[in-house]
């Protein structure tokens, strides 16, 4: 698998910090590669630092247990998709346009990387055992109050400050998104703004797990894996127009 | 929680065998709370024994570990599940009707249980690592020679058989469901056998993952459970019409 992930440039970094990253980096991507083949559960720290040529000891300088592993794959990720969808902000194209070239990219990474929505949905399940899921937060999100949330978070172990952080730009994302498509009007649903992301949380999880269990032969069946992202695109779409 | 189980009626069972049936069925009531209110993670065996009133050597006497309980959870489900889809079938209704009727079962199921997708998707994930979904099984399940299918999974363990048999009879009855509808001009649409399958898992595993996460205050976005459900049968209906 091909590191995807740029070296960090950032100038403000001393040398030590960036080999540092560049070496998380190099885990994160020899453990993903690990859990899609054995899955999480059966992948152990050992094979880890076998597979990145690391010694025990240095793995666990990075990181202390698989766990911070798996959820810092899903912060990375996280952030990463974050970066890609703000460069997917277009005035010339529809809200729902734009919806759909998210969702296309939400879809692909799934594809390659079935259990991101796994990890997603755990950090999601961190906040809800946090009790930070209630009326407030929601509210905040709802009204782009961002700054009143963060200051409800800044004291939550990294993993969910940082997953609270991407949560709360997607949501700002895909809401600023459907809200345009409704006033463009490519967008013609009775769905609701709820109604909406309960849906494209279904589709999203569901894509996630359905991935996860790709291993029949598609081609016999008259299929490819481009044409199954093509038919949740139109279930999408299905929804909003 | 009620125990919808109901006691073993069957008299070719001795009374000891109805004994360890009961016993099972309390035990796997009560780790489904548990997980339900702690996740399956942070469940321990001494909880599940101390939550059920038994001895810790007793559990260990019905389950050797927690994983068996989980699994059993799932078969026992899935063949609960059978028998009520199967009262389903009715020559007066069209495909369509009984396919959403199907649905609506397996929605309020998941709603009451969320964990329970996640548990028949790693079943699943468990014969596709044993490499049975290959050609010859998927062939045998589309042209429903569920006899060929049992020949090969006769000596697996017995939570993979127990799902293998829910499973293929499951494909049975949607399929044969799905052909009627096509039959009788209820059911429209361009999926194929196989693209309807997909779409219906992504949905199905995705209300597990969404439900699981239902810790938010549904009644503020005028939302009701109730109309969660409404709003996938919808989406179902659409893809299907």
């Amino acid at each position: 698998m091909e590191n995807k992930y740029d070296e960090p440039q950032n100038l403000s970094l001393t040398k030590k910090q960036r080999k540092i990253i560049r070496i998380k980096n190099i885990i994160l991507d020899g453990a993903t590669e690990l859990f899609l083949k054995k899955t999480y559960e059966n992948t152990s720290m050992n094979e880890i630092a076998d597979f990145v040529a690391l010694s025990r000891a240095t793995l666990y300088n990075y990181f202390r247990t698989k766990e911070e592993i798996y959820y810092d794959i899903g912060t990375r990720y996280g952030q990463d998709l974050i970066k890609k969808l703000q460069k997917l902000k277009d005035p010339k194209k529809s809200g729902l346009e734009v919806l759909i070239s998210i969702f296309k990219i939400l879809l692909e990474d799934t594809l390659e990387n079935p259990f991101i929505p796994q990890i997603l949905s755990n950090l999601y399940l961190k906040l809800n055992d946090l009790n930070l899921l209630n009326n407030f937060f929601y509210d905040a999100l709802n009204k782009n109050k961002s700054t009143e949330v963060k200051a409800s978070i800044d004291s939550l172990d990294r993993h969910v400050i940082g997953f609270t952080n991407i949560f709360i730009t997607y949501r700002i994302i895909m809401n600023s998104e459907f809200q345009r498509g409704i006033k463009d009007g490519s967008i013609k649903t009775s769905l609701g703004n709820f109604g909406f992301f309960s849906i494209m949380n279904i589709v999203y999880i569901g894509s996630g797990g359905f991935f996860r269990s790709f291993q029949f032969p598609l081609k016999q069946y008259g299929m490819t894996e481009k044409k199954i992202i093509e038919l949740i695109l139109e279930l999408i779409i299905s929804q909003l127009t």
